[in-house]
């Protein structure tokens, strides 16, 4: 079972947390993508504009605390990392960090607590985002430092080649040491022929290894700029006054005339289904993990993600869903089973089976469990009080969502950073809303394809694994 | 069951016969390349130098016949290429083809047919190599022609263009039309995460189509050379006089300032068996294959690979090896089986085991046979009557290699594009004879540890896919 919970928490602390905390934590958040969204519907109106310098601006006003989230997201990721180079986006990360012509190595981070708050970033395939969270008189001099680093970023060797070991002790302790990551990373390399999502944000190891300042000063000189970001802010300020600060702040960094979009390497057709088994003895509760490649919101055109978002919802959405009812609570073969849908992205996205079975019920016997309440959920149709349920549930959550501003904050860095607008994310919840019973079914018929999957078996060695006598 | 007898037809004709053709040719060359090295040991002595404009120069000497094969090789090939770009290698082979400044398109083709000599190309992971088999006192003619166009190729746009649709013809005619080769193209792309030799050699349809002339001349000017390639002249010469020729003809042309060899991104490590199931109606026999990632041939290291190349001769290599005598004669399960390795390659090896069950033998239950067969073999040990048998087919091999200039040709080719020295094929014989039993056990252990392999079903459809009556 992903230990997403685990990873929802947060540490609380001004250092940058670790990478895969953030990209789960993300997964999670694009599966409860109603929950942030919904806030657009009820909340004070989202203001969008853009720069003369290509700065794109959101602010969302939140009155209620007198606080602010700053964010600045850059349209560029470990999606777009050139060969041998993995890594170098989340490196680069940490290296914004390290000072500017005018900040000292960490001094960004130290001015920020100094002053009651904290930051923060995150690196993911699509997008690198920095943030900051103070008392909103706190704003401007965190609009200043961000545009320092924005166009002035200036490190040495003495400072690059000791985070060079933060990040690949990171990559021990978050993806190594965890088996179930490992795992996760086995099967993201094995669904992606060619294109980049198959490569671990956080880079491989041995790439890892080989990244110079050089590399990352290279990444942000092509790709760090503001024709390439995203600053958005949201809490106690009022629109005006933030475009006015940065017009004033952001206004005179010239557009950086290197950025351009990295072309990406396109999925050939996925014309076999593929399986993987991760056998490891740290293995606690063995699973089976399928992962679908799956279509994406995009701009203007999000019916059919929202059709499998409702279909992950109704299918694997909570403990009432459909998998977890018929394989735990009736069937009594699941310890748990799961569905979930990715389409937070720019280029592919991902719809995800699991099912942890009792002990007693083989992987395979599960995963056969799993494929059979699927394919009788399609082919039975939708329940219509549990279709009416989730619908509800949407709505509540609502409610919820309006009091996370810095929830909001992210759906809207993520949205644009992926290529979608303002309405998009301001109209998904109308999307999600607008779902027939039957377009969920019609969505579903994918997961009877299994040729577009990674089927992949996590579980411990076997036990009889030992020499059996010779008989000659 | 792959079809290699059938691609070891040559078509004797003038055009460049199929890519595929030529790379699994190559495949079953590898398997037997006992055969073709075996000639040094007793054929004259082969000729190694190196011009000052670092152009190789590798000459064999064999009088039997008024015949020379004239063949050049560049030390790049599909491995190579930038991303979005695969097949930009072997479409650069078709464009060799176009003219240069003093020649006309196909006048190339042309002049080697109206001297009564055939001409062929082929290109590979590592290497794109351009032959022409021709009456010895029409070398110097082929010299002049070919040194033509390593520095002055030239065509355009009414050139190119159509030679695009070529060879998406010769992907649809060759590899997708054939579903065992599409088969072996997924198990391929599956095998590894971040080294091109998972990217098909006649590269990804999507990608094909948007290849230019420009990026065909872009990866000709930056790996095209004397000082990338190698010349090898074998037959009916003397090889001083060869030498002469080949410094007058091939001597003036400059280096090639921009070669550089291209890092190509490493495996990281494998830590998860994957399998795939391919579905194909058009499938005749179903077959398991599986392929493990293996050690390849080293430079003054061959000893490793030795011993796998032994391990494939004693498991599949003929109708006496373990693998058919267990599997097919004694159990009656298989109606065939094989191994095989390929160990010829600059960074990766491949080592292949496959089932095609009779009917009425499941593929899960042909691959578990398949499995304890070979366990059984690493258990129980050589069979020594089968290793000496294995190794004196091995040196009666010689007398039939001796027989095949082109073939010799062709492996010294191989070998010093992909990094050996001439000592060392001249010495994979005597690697071979050193191998002990106890070192093809050793060796064979790998099989044992499915992590770094992936395991191919390749079968028809299930029958019973079909819709089920709706219960509802």
């Amino acid at each position: 079972m992903p230990d997403q919970a685990a990873a929802m928490q947060n540490r609380g602390m001004v250092a940058r947390p670790a990478l895969w905390r953030r990209v789960v934590a993300l997964a999670v958040l694009a599966g409860a993508a109603a929950l942030w969204a919904a806030t657009s519907a009820m909340a004070s109106p989202v203001t969008h504009s853009t720069l003369d310098n290509g700065l794109d601006v959101v602010v969302i006003e939140d009155r209620r605390a007198p606080v602010v989230v700053h964010m600045v997201w850059y349209r560029v990721g470990a999606a777009d990392e050139p060969p041998l180079k993995s890594g170098i986006a989340h490196f680069l990360e940490h290296l914004m960090f390290k000072g500017t012509d005018s900040m000292a190595p960490g001094e960004f981070s130290a001015v920020v607590e100094a002053n009651g708050g904290r930051d923060n970033a995150f690196t993911s395939w699509d997008y690198t985002g920095y943030f900051q969270r103070v008392a909103s008189d706190r704003l401007e001099l965190m609009m200043q430092m961000e545009a320092d680093r924005m166009a002035n970023l200036s490190f040495t060797e003495a400072e690059w080649l000791p985070e060079r070991a933060v990040i690949l002790e990171e990559r021990g302790q978050v993806l190594e040491s965890q088996v179930g990551r490992q795992f996760n990373e086995s099967i993201m390399a094995a669904l992606y022929k060619s294109h980049p999502y198959g490569i671990p944000i956080i880079g491989w190891r041995h790439e890892m290894e080989t990244l110079t300042g050089a590399d990352a000063m290279d990444f942000y000189r092509q790709h760090y700029g503001p024709n390439n970001a995203i600053l958005v802010i949201a809490g106690d300020v009022a629109a005006d006054e933030v475009l006015e600060k940065a017009q004033r702040i952001y206004g005179p960094i010239d557009p950086n005339p290197d950025v351009t979009r990295t072309a990406r390497p396109a999925e050939p057709p996925h014309l076999a289904e593929r399986r993987l088994v991760f056998e490891d003895p740290r293995v606690g509760t063995p699973y089976v993990s399928r992962m679908y490649k799956a279509p994406v919101r995009r701009a203007g055109d999000q019916q059919e993600a929202a059709a499998l978002q409702m279909l992950a919802a109704l299918l694997g959405g909570s403990s009432t869903s459909v998998l977890e009812r018929r394989l735990n609570f009736e069937e009594g073969i699941a310890l748990s089973a799961w569905a979930g849908y990715s389409g937070l992205a720019r280029d592919y996205g991902t719809f995800s089976l699991g099912i942890a079975p009792v002990d007693g019920v083989s992987l395979p016997e599960a995963e056969a469990a799993l494929d059979r309440v699927v394919a009788e959920f399609l082919e039975e149709g939708v329940d219509p009080d549990q279709f009416a349920r989730v619908q509800r549930q949407i709505r509540a959550s609502e409610i919820y969502a309006l009091d996370d501003v810095q929830g909001r904050a992210r759906q809207y860095g993520v949205g644009l950073s992926v290529g979608l607008g303002v309405a998009d994310i301001d109209g998904w919840i109308d999307a999600l809303d607008a779902v027939t019973p039957e377009q969920v079914i019609a969505a579903g018929q994918m997961l009877l394809d299994r040729r577009a999957s990674v089927t992949g078996y996590l579980t411990t060695p076997p036990a009889d694994d030992v020499e059996e006598e010779v008989s000659q």
